[in-house]
């Protein structure tokens, strides 16, 4: 055909790490056939959903078997109950978020990836290392990418002193508690990027995927720093926080006076998803709902307990060991520096090897991510503790 | 803020129809609190979702309520389970659809939307009148929209011979059966598209969202005619098939060999929906899958006949009122002349306040509607046969 296909797609980079980390534990496998090896690189949950949830769905699926209750085409922005429960959800930490500025959707990576649809080309500011979302759909839009590099000197939580491209309008993403790092930000690091955004003139995409871990006194929310509502979005997922990765449901707080250049954003976002979306399904919106009541936030958090405890067994060995980690206490994920300044993937080599143990090299994440390693605490607790007891005879 | 919105947006045209509707029954409803008015103006579903298909949904929920049947991010191409099973409903009509070239989403809306992010800026070719999820994507890309007039002379089935701007390669969409017109192109019909595609290096962007209401010998999918795996895409659904608006599964199928001036789309759309997409809730593909089972198509073609019975009841009077109409037998749409040259608002108003019923005016599809009228067959067959029997004594 002689149609043009859009070409930005062919700059993005290809990773072949997990496709890596599968060919490397195939070939150990069928070398020792008898090796248990435990998976501590999964980023997805392993418990199930919990029983609040899985009873207010199959209570919306028997109303979608009967005439009178069946619904057909649901609103595109989302049920009212559901946008509504999750306004609530944000009153427990003293935010303010009328309904009306919630759009619900089948999840944070669809509104990652579709939200660059409604800007302009603008300069993009990435932290690194992150979910590689960002880049890559921001790459799709012929957008100009910036990162700012995430080290051991700033905690992997970059500050605006740490941009090296110019001060300049940019569109920020912020990841916090971060995938992979799993570094969260102090009220006073979110305040000095959303005054570094409103001198600027930038915009804040802010992707809260993983607050619900978060258990120390630090903010679950871009919204609960003053000035924010003037300069930031907020992307958020019952992914990590009710178990719904393969539930598909999320959620993006778009302020209604949000302003580009003297455009709405909320209006642009609205249009986006009435035209190109048609909605979340009815009983995922029942389950989640379910889950922002007062018994299912108690049975999502005694999940959310279960990961953290693995994750408090593994950071505790680092902190033994005097590792340098991030994360693991407001995160599911431990990020840590391969000891004796390994590479990555020797690393991943010798926990293979050695412990019949897999993680994720850090570079997977993006090349500030070099010499450093990805633990999750998303396995069983038994193969966790096992896990951390062979890490703790080899290093 | 200084970035810059993507000021496409505020080229979309802004359509008041449905609120204009809504505010002329509203008005009516208030001057004549006694009326009973019927509403043939639906576009959405109202049967219930049938007991194989709550069964399956059901089943996953409770799979998903079980650590060891639990499921987490679903592959972001579908299940395999559903993609076989859509290439097997593929192989009733005698077409070949390798499971590898369906790509299973929440729907067909979003996959109509979000296709133009694969492609650059191209001409675009459009049927006038028709869904306006077309028109809107592709304005929100910039692309440059080309209409290509539906009228009497070509029963609403405009052809290659009907474009009044020119061959060159054009991205062309065609709905068939068409929503709103009913009008469904015969093989030969699109041969000449599919000729004229291969011709001119052209796509074409197939919507067969309709296809379950093909009653006579027609084209389901554009891929019965040969030629089309190089030059078509074809987007469907379950939403019309299933009833599944409010549940939400779709599909597009990109052919592997699909080559764009050197780039393979198939390739673009994986990573696309693999980038900003994660996947289909479990339960709805179980939900989905059920449906094309031999118990699942036969309860699906039973509301299929329910909604075919009252578009037939609408057919019939058109015909012996002598008034001009597509659609109505292999369509859930009745698209009319309005008679007596009457416009489409007056129409409209002596609809409703003469008998009570309400329908939509053509020029809410686009200019070529204007003069046309759409009736729907998705309400009850009560009011259905009640609403022909009013319709009887005014016209």
């Amino acid at each position: 055909m002689k149609i043009k296909a859009n070409t930005n797609f062919l700059s993005i980079k290809e990773t072949y790490l997990f496709s890596e980390i599968g060919a490397r534990v195939r070939k150990y496998s069928e070398e020792h056939p008898e090796a248990s090896i435990i998976r501590l690189g999964i980023g997805d949950v392993t418990l199930p959903l919990n029983k609040v949830v899985t009873d207010a769905m199959t209570k919306a699926v028997s109303e979608m078997g009967v005439k009178d209750t069946f619904r057909g085409y649901p609103p595109e922005y989302g049920y009212d109950f559901l946008r509504e429960a999750i306004s609530s959800y944000y009153k427990r930490n003293n935010v303010d978020i009328p309904a009306s500025d919630i759009f619900v959707s089948d999840g944070a990576k669809s509104d990652c990836g579709n939200f660059p649809d409604i800007l302009g080309n603008n300069e993009i500011l990435i932290p690194d290392p992150v979910y590689p979302v960002y880049i890559d759909s921001n790459t799709m839009n012929g957008n100009n990418i910036n990162l700012v590099k995430g080290s051991i000197e700033n905690g992997f939580t970059p500050m605006p002193s740490d941009i090296t491209t110019g001060d300049k309008p940019y569109v920020i993403y912020i990841c916090s508690p971060n995938n992979p790092t799993g570094a969260v930000y102090t009220a006073e690091g979110l305040k000095a990027w959303v005054d570094y955004a409103l001198k600027t003139g930038s915009l804040i995409v802010f992707d809260a995927a993983y607050e619900a871990f978060i258990s120390e006194d630090l903010p679950r929310s871009i919204f609960e720093i003053e000035g924010a509502g003037e300069c930031a979005i907020e992307i958020c997922s019952f992914s990590k926080f009710a178990g719904f990765t393969g539930t598909r449901c999320g959620w993006t707080v778009v302020p209604a006076g949000l302003d580009a250049d003297g455009v709405k954003l909320q209006k642009l976002w609205a249009r986006r998803q009435a035209t190109k979306f048609n909605g979340v399904n009815y009983p995922v919106q029942r389950g989640a709902e379910a889950a922002l009541s007062v018994e299912g936030i108690k049975a999502c958090m005694e999940a959310i307990d279960y990961y953290r405890a693995n994750a408090k067994l593994i950071a505790d060995l680092m902190t033994r060991k005097g590792i340098f980690f991030t994360g693991g206490i407001n995160s599911p994920y431990i990020w840590l520096k391969c000891p004796n300044d390994m590479g990555s993937w020797d690393f991943f080599d010798m926990l293979l090897n050695e412990a019949q143990v897999v993680g994720t090299p850090g570079e997977g994440f993006g090349e500030a991510g070099a010499g450093f390693f990805r633990l999750t605490s998303f396995g069983s607790s038994e193969a966790t503790a096992e896990a951390v007891a062979r890490l703790d005879k080899l290093l």
